[in-house]
């Protein structure tokens, strides 16, 4: 299985709007991409803070997806990629980081 | 639910040893925390990639704890701190990025 991790960076002086994103983006990403059947599960956080008590978190919001395969969910995102990347200025102007990771350990 | 993430920076030349974290770090961290009535699961992914085909991921290895609240991973982490971070060497000298997050949606 796989996890497409997606974090937004904590930068100051930058937008993120967690309302629209937890009640319009997300549900409309998962709408979509939940539809393949390679679709194994997703979360949404909120950045709290850091390890240090008082301090900032180092990301906004994060959200993973899990699928089978890298494949799949490519399969999966790519017929949806300008809809969803065009959503995202509606949130925020903030560049997210992006990876795949293979889940190595779940329970 | 709270979730902390632990990150590790895809920093060059430095060190991470998978086998040993997947294979003796977690199992102990796990043995440890996962005692603890307010913890709610655990994973542990790989990077494999950046967002661009063919680049690198900006983290190598990531995990995740579930907790009912941030007192309850306190609780149980506090006591064997020492013992958790003392381990850190043996498989890395990649300084972890480390949050606290607010679980918004888990499906």
């Amino acid at each position: 299985m796989i996890k497409v991790t997606i974090l937004y960076p904590n930068i100051q002086g930058s937008r993120f709007d967690h309302s629209y994103y937890l009640e319009t983006h997300m549900p409309m990403s998962i709408g979509l991409l939940g539809a393949h059947p390679g679709f194994k599960g997703v979360s949404v956080e909120r950045g709290l803070g850091g390890a240090e008590p008082g301090s900032p978190p180092a990301y906004l919001a994060l959200c993973h997806f899990l699928f089978d395969s890298v494949e799949d969910f490519l399969a999966a995102f790519m017929p949806h990629a300008a809809l969803l990347q065009g959503d995202m200025p509606n949130y925020t102007d903030i560049e997210p980081v992006i990876q795949f990771n293979e889940v190595l350990m779940a329970r």
